[in-house]
């Protein structure tokens, strides 16, 4: 609802490549916006390369052959764990606006952004360029509910038709909504992200002196690892549960929040402790006994 | 979305004029349609007239310059608290099967229905030819939990991706959707309704004897009443709120619900009671003063 | 695309409830929109009520429940062959755009219109307060060519994109747009438009002291008539084809256009006074046979 | 429309990232389905990857996260002038049967590769597993007349009432439908194709000797030329209009077409070859002068 409060059927909506609006909406996007098209574009660690937004928000503009170039969306934190800083979001920000086009942020994780960052929320969304955030309770803490947080009102009319008709003004709706009163006071948003950043580092603390385990850094209360086929394979067995499969072979996504405990954590890590010694101990044996065969 | 199951972009949807998705969804039956138009029948207690019907599921069929009659949608019961038999929505549906239509439910008052007739619920719906049945939780207990339930199981599949590409495969939903549970079991959505029912034939007892006071007949939890302006004044005054002016001049609805209680029916009742003593109090004070004025 | 050009989604278009983009396009103005809502209103020859598109400017404005009334659509002539003067077209035109909404004109009998008042094609358009309109020159002599003329500007861009991605910018258009330079030069558009009706006012003379025909006025290129069945069936047999059956039974609708030639009209108010007199002489014989019988 | 007949507004389309509708038609794939995702695949020449479109047409089948693979899109000829062989065909529509998906075909230069394979049209389209294929007449001597050639019926319905909502029925269609007639008759569209891609090839013919000038391979009716700047310049400043400046720099695109001469084509080469002659001389007397001053 928010994208297609900010661009028109014709238009495009840039975006990361490994963006969510890009891979796990069914198309959403496309729907609610009437067929805008997402322009999938690349960086490190799912944040946008901000030489390739230079190119994309001045393709074929004018031309009526080409959809063009409306929005770009933004996601703190990316969908790998990774914080863009105020800096870097006010300057992919200010190369769209100075073409005309109008910022989206996917906020699923801007509370773990917040907390990893340190800095005023304010500093990572209007202050930077964004005009509309979808605020993201959902991972964090809330249950079936969420807010459109719009810094540009000259959407706010429009989005109130867009949202009834599109089943959003949900009946009792009230009841869903009381827990932003919650989420927001005392900073429980915030409390609730820093757990689970916490909580990752925490993981990472614990992972990275594992012999065989690889970990790219994090920021956020994402943790990729690579791990031997064979760890990931014992951990299934002893019914973990996480994604892996979806990347480069043995790369696995643990995600944190705020119900993670430090015992959940620890847990894992002694398991993936024993799963390597027991890995190592019965490699060392399969050599003793072709050491003992030759 | 159910309607989007079943009918193509350029099929149209047979509905009462006074019915829920004509008037009242803000055109979100066009969109998930893809632009789909709703044709309105006309027919006596917001119940389809089935000659109307009759007339309407052959209308211009074949020809590519009209859009084609795809499906009938019945509301149980019906926006002014009319109550179809399973036989009547066995003949409309009838109709429609006939014609090749399909047949959808709106089901907000479902349990009402249930309740008023005693009778099973499958023989309101599928057993007398509904499809597909908006099942309608939220105006009988549910917060921001509803369910959609499929007969024609050939379109399952379809909504799956509908309702994920509609954002309506909300996060943690399990959350909300535990209600049901609750919901249905030990016939809490019966018991529900038959309150709310029996809290309406309350009321409209406890109004049918004021002077000047004249109700439509109701079979659910829906009164209407035509009360004189000075009343209506009168409970405005005193906080009440209900809808007034929508319809002609002097009629208001009352609904009720799982939590109405006795005491707020005898409350309303004795509010109009004593307004309407005073207003002929004040009438007499009138008459007389006006024949001393003589 | 001009009536997607002024309403959003969730807006509807007023228009009558006899006019082509209500009931011959397929849900065409439905699919452009993205699935606005059209509303239909009453009123005599086709011609939109003043008193219902007063009622239905503002009906729920402000209510994200319902689709907000956005464009009023005019067409001229009117469907059954009525003519709005300028006055008429201010006076609607005024109403809506004193409400915010814009006004379109349907325009595909606009000639005919501006040849029977002898008006300048401003003063029925957009002097008297029209911001769009389809031109219509494909039943006035034109071949796969008509013109959506902008008196809006603020559309002009937005039309441009709407129409590449609608499949309306036709490849070798230019070969196509071509007719429009002969069509207006030399006021050819007109010459044929009168031309037309001047065909109608001819073939209305001829039919009208014709025994058990009755007429419609009209005041373009369309003639209603009521014809008994047998002269009906009798035409159809010598290979005349019309729309009949469509409207009340035995009444029947004859357009001219620019290649309608006095030999065609004087030939079908030829054959219509030939069957009459048949069928008179018929009855006249069963009368006598009746009476021989007696 | 085509693809629209092929895919649920949830599905996605299988094309070449440098296909026309991934392109060049300003979102109209995504305005005719309703939102369907176009995923574009790479290969060389713009012809699919074999491996590329394995993958694809099994990504997240089944989960409803994700849009669902429906739609296999070749364009025959290529955007860069290079022709699919039949048995390219059959196993690219093979692998994409074999997953369920449909095949469309862009056709828009079907005549060029006909011509160019020299065999029947039926070898690249109904017998190698193409379901719908966009005729395109347009690019080969039509005018605003085009054809969708269904061979999976199952849609012919379905798009009779898409054309006519798409404002794709056009009045008096007949009188450019016609041209069709002609078209195909004598194999007109055939000879058509033959002269352009001879015209290609005599120009091929003609640049090919010219030092500095290199060219891709053609196939059909399309010349990719790498040129030096100064050459580019010259022929813009003579007047000759092509594409340049959208691929990599000093790279033209030359389009043949029916309505090319031997004249045409000869009169460039001419002018590329004066203007190579003039750089050559230019250069040396640069040098010559460079070596005077020396």
């Amino acid at each position: 609802m928010s994208l297609a409060a900010l661009t028109p059927p014709w238009g495009s909506v840039l975006c990361h490549r490994d963006s969510h609006i890009n891979n796990d909406e069914c198309g959403a996007p496309e729907f609610f916006t009437g067929g805008a098209k997402l322009i999938a574009l690349g960086g490190e660690n799912a944040k946008i390369d901000a030489d390739e937004l230079q190119a994309a928000v001045h393709h074929k503009v004018g031309d009526v052959h080409s959809v063009q170039p409306s929005v770009l969306s933004l996601t703190q934190a990316t969908e790998t764990g990774a914080v863009y800083t105020p800096a870097e979001i006010g300057h992919l920000a200010g190369i769209a606006k100075h073409a005309g086009l109008r910022v989206h942020m996917d906020g699923a994780r801007l509370a773990n952004a917040v907390a990893a960052l340190g800095c005023n929320p304010a500093e990572l969304t209007w202050r930077a360029g964004v005009d509309i955030l979808s605020f993201g309770a959902t991972k964090n803490g809330g249950i079936t509910a969420d807010a459109i947080v719009v810094f540009d009102r000259s959407v706010t009319t429009e989005l109130s038709f867009r949202a009834k008709r599109a089943g959003q003004l949900a009946s009792k709706m009230r009841f869903a909504a009381a827990q932003l009163d919650a989420y927001l006071a005392d900073d429980l948003w915030l409390r609730n992200a820093r757990h689970a950043n916490a909580m990752t580092a925490r993981l990472e603390g614990g992972l990275k002196s594992i012999p065989g385990t690889r970990l790219a850094g994090t920021q956020a209360n994402i943790l990729f690892c690579r791990l031997p086929q064979q760890i990931i394979d014992g951990l299934l067995d002893q019914g973990y549960g996480f994604y892996h499969g979806r990347w480069e072979p043995c790369v696995v996504r643990f995600v944190t929040s705020f119900a993670t405990t430090t015992h959940d954590v620890d847990a894992l890590v002694h398991a993936v402790r024993r799963l390597t010694a027991a890995a190592i101990e019965e490699s060392r044996s399969k050599s003793g006994s072709n050491a003992d065969g030759r």
